[in-house]
C-alpha cells in the first residue's frame, strides 16, 4: 500500500472542469460534471467518480461522447418532460434533467423526466441528492448495457440498472440509497477473480446459466444474477420502461458499454422523478417525520456483534464530511487514473503527497 | 388432497359482494372489493385473495374496518392528491386512489396519490393492472406492520412493503410485477415451520439478529431479512416516504397487523403512481416497444434444464386465462375460509364440487 493520498474537493472539481473544457466542453457542463464526479468520490463510491474522468476524455476523443452536445427537451407538458441528450456526457444531461424534474415537482407536486441518447451518468446519488438538498424527494434510474441473466436464461440479457433515491430529514444529511439491481456489484466478482477466490452461488451464473461459485466466468460467458431473482429482474424491466420505453430511447441490446466500446455512442436512457413534500404533505412536516422514521430505525434493537445500524447513505455522508474537512482520500486505482488524465491533458493536479508528476 | 374445486369468476365476485353488503358496505365498494379479491385468486396469488374475505368480515365486525367509510381527498393539486381512507376497506380506497392517479396522469403525463389511514390492500397487481388495461404504466406500493429486520439490528423493525407495477404491451397481457421487499415470502417460512424443514440462511434472522436456518424463530423473536440486505432495507424506506411520510400517515411502529389484531385500525399507507405513455412517449409507440422488449427477453438464450423464460406476470396471466375459461381453482385453505364466510353470512356459494353447504 502506498501512503494515503488526499485531495481537496475544490481542487478535484477544478481539475475535472479544466480537463473537460480542454476537451471541448463548455464551462458550465464541465463544472457540473466535475462537481458530480467529485461528490461521488467524496461519498466513497470510487468506481463511479473521478476514476472515470480519463475514460470519459478518451471517449470524447474517440467520438463516443459529443462534448458540445446541447441536450434538448423534445416533449414537455403538465408534469413531465422528455430529453434527448444528443450523446453528450451523462452528468450534464442528468443534472439538467433532475433540475427539470424538481422544477416540475415544485409546480405540480411530482415531476418526471425521461432521457434518451445519453451516456453513463455515474452515481445516481449525485442527482437525487440535488433534489433532497432542495427539500424534495428525488429518484434517479438508468438502464445500462446488459450484464445480468434473466431467470431461466443464460448470458447477459438485462442491465443491472441502477436506482437511487434521496429524501431530506430534519436532523441531518438526506437519506440516500444508490443500488444496482444485481445481487452484487461486478466489482466484487472482479476482485474475487483477481484473487482466485470463490464466490457465493447467488451472485452469478456460468455460461450454461447455472449458479456458480467460480468468478472466472465473469466476462467469460457468465452473467450477474438479479437481486432476489425475479424481483431484481422485474425491477430492471421497470427501469427500462420508465427510461427507455417512455423516452423512445434504446433498451438492453441496443445499449453499448460506455467504457469497453469507447468510439460508440453509449445511448443509455435515464429517468428522474421528484416529489415536492411542501405541496403534497398535508401537515407540511415531511422532513420532521422523516427524522422520526430515521430515529426509529437507528434506535431499533442491535444484533449480537453488530457494528451498528446505519441509515441508507449514512456511511457515505460520514465519508463526505471527513473528505470536506480533511481532503478526499484517493485509492490507488483512482490516483492512477487521475495521473493518466493529468498526463494526457498536461494539467497539474495537486494532492497531498508527492506521487503526482 | 381433496378433489379440485373450481368456481366461476362471476360467482366468486358475487359472493364477495353480497357478503360485504350484508356487513354494511355500499354496493359499489363491495363490488370493487369482490372484483379485486377475485382477480387476485385468478392470478393464483391465493394468500391475498378471497381467502381474506372472512377475516375482513371479522375485522368489520370487530370495528377494525369501517364498512361505511367514505375516502376523502384531503389535498390535491397539479399532478398529485392525498387521500384519507378513513379506516375503510383497502380495496375500495386503493381502487379509487389508483383511478385518481390515472386521471391525473392522463392530464399531466404522471399522477401520484398518497393514501393514509387505509387497511391491507391485498395484491398491488390488482391496482397496477387497472392502469395498464387503460394503456398506462401503473405503480402501487404499501407499507405494512413490521416483519423485517434492519441490517445490523434484531427483531421486526421494517415492513416488507409490497411494490407492484404493470405496463401494457402490444402483443399480450400487461407485464406485471408484484413483490414484497423481504428476501422471501413469510408464507414459505411458515410452510417450512409446519413441515419442520430448514430454510436458507438468507431468509430470516434469529432473535439475536443472526442469520438462521431454523424457521421456528418466525413469529418467535425472529424477523425476515430484506431482499439483497441494504437494497431491500433502503427500498422499504422509500415506500414509507412515498406512502406514509408524504400522506402524513402512520409508518412502521404505528401500523398494526390487519389480521392478528382485528379490533384495531390497520392504518396502513399506500402510494399509487401512473404514467400516461400516450402523452410522454415521443413516438407514441410505448406498447409496441414494450412488446419488442418482451420478445427480446423471452427469446434470450435458455439455461440448461430450464422450464423457460417468463415475463413478470406471465405465469399469473396463464392462470388467469385458464381460470376465466375453466373456473378459478380454489386451494383447500381458500375453500375453508370461503366456507367460513358462507356459514357466517348465511350466503350460499356455488362451486363445482359438493364440498359447499
Amino acid at each position: 500500500m502506498s501512503s494515503e493520498r488526499r485531495i481537496s474537493k475544490d481542487e478535484l472539481e477544478r481539475f475535472c472542469r479544466d480537463a473537460l473544457t480542454k476537451y471541448g466542453m463548455n464551462e458550465q457542463d464541465a463544472e457540473i460534471t466535475g462537481k458530480i464526479l467529485t461528490i461521488t468520490d467524496a461519498f466513497g463510491i470510487h468506481s463511479h467518480g473521478t476514476k472515470n474522468l480519463h475514460p470519459y476524455l478518451q471517449k470524447i476523443r474517440a467520438g463516443g461522447i459529443d462534448p458540445k452536445a446541447v441536450p434538448e427537451f423534445v416533449r414537455e407538458g403538465g408534469a413531465f418532460a422528455v430529453m434527448d441528450a444528443k450523446d453528450g456526457i451523462g452528468m450534464a444531461s442528468g443534472y439538467k434533467a433532475m433540475r427539470k424534474a424538481v422544477e416540475l415537482a415544485k409546480k405540480s407536486g411530482i415531476g418526471y423526466v425521461a432521457v434518451k441518447n445519453s451516456c453513463h451518468f455515474g452515481a445516481g446519488a449525485s442527482y437525487t441528492n440535488l433534489a433532497a438538498r432542495q427539500g424534495l424527494l428525488g429518484i434517479a434510474m438508468s438502464n445500462t448495457d446488459p450484464n445480468m441473466v434473466v431467470p431461466g436464461g443464460k448470458g447477459m440479457t438485462l442491465g443491472n440498472n441502477p436506482v437511487s433515491y434521496a429524501f431530506p430529514r430534519a436532523g441531518g444529511h438526506p437519506v440516500i440509497l444508490d443500488i444496482a439491481l444485481s445481487a452484487t456489484a461486478a466489482l466484487k466478482i472482479n476482485k474475487a477473480k483477481t484473487y482466485h477466490e470463490s464466490i457465493p452461488d447467488t451472485w452469478m451464473v456460468d455460461p450454461d446459466g447455472r449458479p456458480t461459485t467460480d468468478p472466472q466466468y465473469y466476462q467469460n460467458g457468465g452473467a450477474l444474477l438479479p437481486v432476489g431473482a425475479h424481483k431484481g429482474y422485474g425491477l430492471s424491466l421497470l427501469v427500462e420502461a420508465l427510461s427507455a420505453l417512455a423516452s423512445g430511447g434504446n433498451f438492453c441490446r441496443d445499449v453499448k458499454s460506455w467504457c469497453f466500446d469507447l468510439p460508440s455512442k453509449n445511448r443509455v436512457c435515464h429517468a428522474f422523478l421528484a416529489v415536492d413534500p411542501s405541496l403534497v404533505c398535508p401537515d407540511g412536516n415531511f422532513a420532521e417525520r422523516a427524522e422520526e422514521l430515521a430515529d426509529y430505525v437507528k434506535s431499533s434493537p442491535k444484533a449480537a456483534g453488530t457494528s451498528g445500524i446505519f441509515l441508507p447513505g449514512e456511511m457515505e455522508w460520514n465519508r463526505y464530511d471527513d473528505g470536506c474537512k480533511n481532503g478526499i482520500p484517493l485509492p490507488e486505482d483512482v490516483a492512477d487514473s487521475l495521473r493518466k488524465a493529468s498526463e494526457e491533458t498536461g494539467l497539474k493536479l495537486n494532492w497531498s503527497d508527492s506521487a503526482n508528476g
